[in-house]
């Protein structure tokens, strides 16, 4: 049995992951814990005990294969498995998330889209079929759906997200704005809010301006 | 003199403001630690424990009064002064993001958006004038610009991120999926990795699975 991940150890992962896969693309064979540190802004120890929850990737003082860490964090993520996604709401966020996200980069596949607007419905973005809103319950019925994103209005998230969790939907990946995971405890949920961004940058802006007005003084 | 905060607190604040102003518009004059922990699935303890870390913020045993204890939130941020923004790259993510985002409900304000396509140039985006990226420079310098949102490709960000930092912009708010901090330690920066919330979605997901699967067994 795996021991509890904390939800801080689970979001640096992808980053790990990610650092790895450039460093795959440089060339690189194998890496030291400093090295990843170096390259995301955390400490070695930091990296060593984060991965120290998953057990032994690599012999110390030899360091980590690059390939072999990233294929076992990938395992850990799941990533190495298909997931299918459906999309509703096909408007400016969602058809931009349709025409950029690297999804057959990784195993993602979404299987289609969903939307209420009769100018929208029919078209297909980016190989994607936009169906009626109406059809997505007996869609869903008959695919294996892993992943809901929801790119609607404020307004209209939280039944959506229900529908989708009343059609079993295991996960839900939410741009709506409006946090849901509190209502909706059986299902994973990741909230991408952008003004939570936004709030956090103008934070450390204010506090480099400080430092910059306290040189200048 | 302020202690120095996590950035594990400083993230959540953008979580209590957005929770605040959802109980102020639900008509609460005062909140307890243990309904703002309710609504984002802390503990109370957390709750008090972060906001201790900017001085007493409310009489223990009487709560918090809603609109006050926002203010605070929303002056440690920053985000009650107004901000400029500037935006390079009008593709679906930043065409989408010029369209959607509520900027206006909070102090930000949209300059001008820059993008090389001249198909694209001349446009206005939601009222925001679509200028060539050969005037990016001397618009910055006519304009007190606090930060720049890249939503360009991973190819052009470096180039992009290091002109507005030599125009002396103190912000970037990376949408382009390469994470940049680590060479531009002058500035604030805040990467939106989209894939990463996949990702660690993909890894709730297949914890729920599992779950599941075990209660069926």
């Amino acid at each position: 049995m795996r021991k509890y991940i904390s939800s801080r150890v689970i979001n640096r992962l992808p980053k790990y992951s990610r650092t790895l896969h450039n460093l795959e693309s440089a060339g690189y064979d194998r890496v030291s814990s400093q090295m990843i540190a170096d390259s995301l802004g955390y400490t070695p120890s930091q990296v060593r005990q984060d991965f120290s929850m998953f057990g032994a990737f690599g012999a110390t003082g030899y360091g980590y294969n690059v390939q072999g860490l990233n294929r076992e964090i990938q395992n850990i993520l799941g990533i190495h498995e298909r997931h299918n996604i459906v999309l509703v709401g096909v408007g400016g966020i969602g058809r931009a998330l349709l025409e950029h996200m690297e999804f057959g980069t990784y195993h993602y596949r979404v299987l289609a889209a969903f939307d209420v607007d009769p100018n929208i419905v029919g078209q297909v973005v980016n190989g994607v079929q936009v169906y009626h809103m109406d059809d997505f319950i007996s869609f869903v019925s008959e695919h294996a759906v892993d992943i809901c994103m929801l790119t609607v209005s404020r307004e209209a998230v939280r039944n959506v997200a229900k529908c989708a969790c009343q059609c079993g939907i295991p996960a839900i990946w939410n741009f709506s704005g409006v946090d849901l995971e509190q209502e909706f405890s059986d299902v994973a949920i990741q909230n991408v809010n952008f003004l939570d961004s936004l709030f956090v940058l103008t934070y450390y802006l204010e506090q480099h301006k400080k430092v910059r007005k306290h040189k200048l003084d």
